[in-house]
C-alpha cells in the first residue's frame, strides 16, 4: 500500500513557515511500512488543490492531507476532498458538540464560522481534534484512502498518534514494530561504517540512521504477521548494534534525550551536578534544566564569560589564564576545582571555547573547546575542535559536554561498583 | 513568471531531516516576485523524478532543484535534468578545477567518483560551490529555466545568494526590493490586526508577516521599474509601519536579532548586564551570548534553579521564599538586587516560573513567569503566561526576557536623555 503526502497552505508556499510535518508524517509512514514516493505542496486554491489530490490518488494507495481546515473562506481543503471523493458535505451533531465543547473548556462561545468545521461529508469517519477546533477526516472510496488532518503540529501529532494509526494499522495485514536505538559520541560516518551491513540491508528488518548534533539516531523496524513476531526479529537486531556500538548506545527508548539519559544517571547514582560555563554561557545547564524533576540533583550553575569572572567566581588562577589563555585545558580544570568550592556538587562541569567568528588564532582557530569534568575527585579534561557557525559550535560544544559526563558518571560508577575507588 | 521547486532526496521521503530548503527557496522566490503554485520532494530514482521534472516544466516557467547532486551512484539529478532538457553531459575544465580547489583547501586529494560531478550539461551555466564539492548549474531550453542547487542548506543559501539572485534579477524587467520589519513584545494576531489594510493590501508594495517566539517578522516588498523607485515604495510603508507599532518595531534590518538588538543598546548606552536565572536556567544567558562581541558589556551570569541557591547565591530572603515562593514577582525582584551585590552591572535581569509539565497549582500554574528588570537602579517587574510545552514555555519566557530589557533600558535612556534621572 502505497502512501503520499499533500500540505496545503499559501504560507509553506510563501515560506513563512517551515514544514515539519512533512518530516513527521515521512517518518511515521516509514515506521508503519507504507513506501512514499512523494510529497506535494500547494496553496488554497481549488482548482490547484483538486489537480492535486486526483493525481495523488491515482498513483498512490493512501493519500495524507494536511492544513486547510479552519473555518474561515481561505480553507477549503474538505470541501474539495470532499468533492473528488464525490461525496456531499452533511452536519455532523458529535463534531458540533466536540466543537462546542473546546470553546467552552477555554470559556468561550463558538462563532458562527466555526459550524464550518462540524460539516462532514457523508460515510466518512470523523477523527477527534482534542487541542483545537478543526476535526480530522478519513475517507475511502474504490479501495483508496484519504486523510485530512489540521496544519497545526501540535494538533496533527496528536490526532495522528490518537486516531490514524489504529485505523491504518487495522488496514495492513501486517504488523509493524520499530525501536529506536540514540548514539551519542560517534560521527554518522563512523556509526555507517560500523552498521554498514545492517543500513544496507534490504531483509525484514531495517535500520535507518537519522543525524543529529552529537548524536546519531537509528530507527529500527520489522514487519512481521504480529507484533510479538516482529519484536521478536528487532530484539537480535538491536543486541547486536549494542554489541558493535558498546556504551556509545545511551538509550533504546524513543522519549529519552541525551540530556535526560545524563540526569537519570546522576539520580540513580544519588550524584548532583554543578556547571561553570564560558562560551557556552548557560546553555547547557539550560539543556539540563530542560529535563523535568532535574531539580532534585541541580541546584545551581555559573556563567564566567570574561576572565575576571572565571578569577572572581570559580577562582582561576591569573597565573594561569596568563600563561595558558581561558581556553585551555589547565583552566576548564580550574574551573571545575573552583566551582566545588563553592557548592559541594558530586559532579561539575566546565566548557571554554572559541565560538568565532572573530578571535580566533592559528594556534586557537575558532571551533577549539575544552571541557572538564569532575566525578567525586577524578577530573577528566578533553580538547574538541568543532566547525561551522558560532550557534553550531556552542550546541556542539553543549552535546559534547553531556556526551563527556555520561562518560565519566559511568567509568566512576563501574569503579565504584568493582570497589576500586571511594 | 511563475516558479516552482522540486527536492530530491530519499531522505526527505523517509523524514530523516526536516526540508528548511522548501521554506528558504519559498521566501527568496516571494521577495523576488515570482509566484509559486507547488513544491514536490521526490526519491532518488530516474523515473519517477524524471516525471517530476516534466511535469514542473509544463506547468511553470522556472525549476528549481534541489539535492542529488553529489558524488555516489544513487545522485541523479544532473543526469535526469539533462535528459529532460535534450542535452549530453561534458567533463567541465573549470568545474575539475573548483573541486580539486576544494579538495586541496581541505587537504585531501581529489576521489575519482568527484570527476562525475564536474560533468556538466553541453550549453549550461556552472554556479560555483564555495562551500562544498558538487557545482550547481542553470539550464535554459525554449523560454524554459531549470536550476540544480546543492542539497547541503550551507551549500544551497550561498550558491543561491551568490549566482542565483543575480542571475534572476537580469531576466525580470522588474526589480523587486525587500525590507524586514522585526517587531518583539506583541502578539501575531495584535500585529495583524493594526496592520490588516496593509497586508490584505495587493498594490506594489507587499507586507507578509512571519511568526516567531516572542516576535513577529514582517517582510515588506515592492516591484518597481529600478531598485531606486522600489525603495522609495518601501520607503513610506515601513515609516506607517513603524508610526503604528512605535517601539515595538526593534530594528529594520534582517540580520539583527532580538539578542542582538539588546546588546546593541547596552553596548551604545556603555551598560554593562548579568543574569540570574531559575526556569530559564541559563538559556537567557546563552542567547545573549549567541552575539559576537558580547564580551564587552557580559562579564557573568548565575543560575539559581534551587530555593537554597536563590538564598546562598543572591541571597534572596528564606522568609520572602516562604510567603510568596519562588514564582513571585518578590522573589524575582530579590534576585536581581542579590546579583547586584556580586557583580555591579548596570542592568540585571532575572526569571522565576513554572516550565511544567509538573509543578503548577491553581494559584501558580504552569506557564506563570516573573521577571524582574533593574536599569541603574530602577527595577520593573512582568508576570506573564505562557503556554504549550516546557520547552516552549521556557522559550517564551527567554523572549519575554529580552522584550522588557529593551523596553527598560530605552525607558532609562530616554529618561537620562531629558534629565529625568541620574
Amino acid at each position: 500500500m502505497t502512501a503520499e503526502t499533500i500540505f496545503v497552505g499559501t504560507e509553506l508556499l510563501l515560506g513563512n513557515i517551515v514544514n515539519t510535518n512533512a518530516a513527521y508524517l515521512a517518518e511515521q509512514m516509514a515506521v508503519m511500512g507504507f513506501p512514499m514516493f512523494y510529497q506535494t505542496t500547494v496553496g488554497d486554491n481549488a482548482e490547484r488543490l483538486e489537480g492535486c489530490i486526483r493525481q495523488a490518488l491515482d498513483r498512490s494507495d493512501l493519500v495524507i492531507l494536511s492544513g486547510g481546515l479552519g473555518p474561515t473562506q481561505d480553507d477549503i481543503t474538505k470541501e474539495t476532498a470532499a468533492k473528488v471523493m464525490g461525496k456531499e458535505l452533511l452536519l455532523n451533531e458529535d463534531a458540533k458538540k466536540q466543537i462546542e465543547a473546546y470553546f467552552a473548556k477555554k470559556g468561550k462561545t463558538m462563532a458562527e464560522n466555526n459550524l464550518k468545521q462540524a460539516m462532514m461529508p457523508k460515510d466518512s469517519m470523523m477523527l477527534e481534534n482534542t487541542n483545537g477546533t478543526a476535526p480530522g477526516v478519513i475517507m475511502e472510496q474504490d479501495g483508496k484512502i484519504l486523510v485530512l488532518l489540521p496544519g497545526p503540529p501540535e494538533e496533527l501529532n496528536l490526532m495522528f498518534e490518537r486516531s490514524v494509526v489504529p485505523y491504518l494499522q487495522s488496514k495492513v495485514s501486517q504488523v509493524i514494530y520499530s525501536a529506536m536505538v540514540k548514539v551519542c559520541g560517534m560521527s554518522e560516518s563512523d556509526v555507517a561504517q560500523q552498521l554498514d551491513d545492517l543500513i544496507r540491508s534490504a531483509g525484514d528488518v531495517t535500520v535507518a540512521p537519522y543525524a543529529k548534533i552529537g548524536e546519531v539516531h537509528l530507527r529500527v523496524t520489522a514487519k512481521a504477521e504480529d507484533e510479538k513476531q516482529a519484536k521478536k526479529l528487532v530484539k537480535p537486531v538491536i543486541k547486536d548494534i549494542k554489541a558493535r556500538l558498546g556504551d556509545a548506545v545511551y538509550t533504546t527508548h524513543e522519549e529519552i534525550s541525551l540530556e535526560q539519559s545524563v540526569v537519570d544517571l546522576l539520580l540513580a547514582n544519588n550524584l548532583t551536578v554543578t556547571t561553570v560555563e564560558s562560551c557556552t554561557g548557560g546553555l547547557l545547564a539550560g539543556r539540563l534544566i530542560n529535563v523535568p524533576g532535574v531539580s532534585e540533583i541541580f541546584k545551581m550553575g555559573h556563567i564566567t564569560y570574561s576572565n575576571k569572572a572565571k578569577r572572581k567566581i570559580v577562582g582561576v588562577k591569573r597565573k594561569t589564564l596568563e600563561k595558558y589563555g581561558a581556553v585551555s585545558g589547565q583552566v576548564v580544570k580550574e574551573m571545575v576545582g573552583g566551582v566545588l568550592q563553592i557548592t559541594r556538587a558530586d559532579v561539575a562541569v566546565s566548557v571554554s571555547g572559541v565560538a568565532g567568528p572573530d578571535g580566533g588564532t592559528p594556534e586557537k582557530p575558532v571551533g577549539l573547546v575544552y571541557i572538564a569534568c569532575s566525578v567525586c575527585g577524578t577530573v577528566t579534561v578533553q580538547e574538541c575542535h568543532f566547525s561551522g557557525t558560532r550557534r553550531k559550535i556552542r550546541e556542539s560544544a553543549v552535546a559534547a559536554a553531556l556526551v563527556l559526563m555520561r562518560r565519566c558518571i559511568m567509568a566512576y560508577c563501574s569503579k565504584v561498583t568493582f570497589g576500586e575507588n571511594k
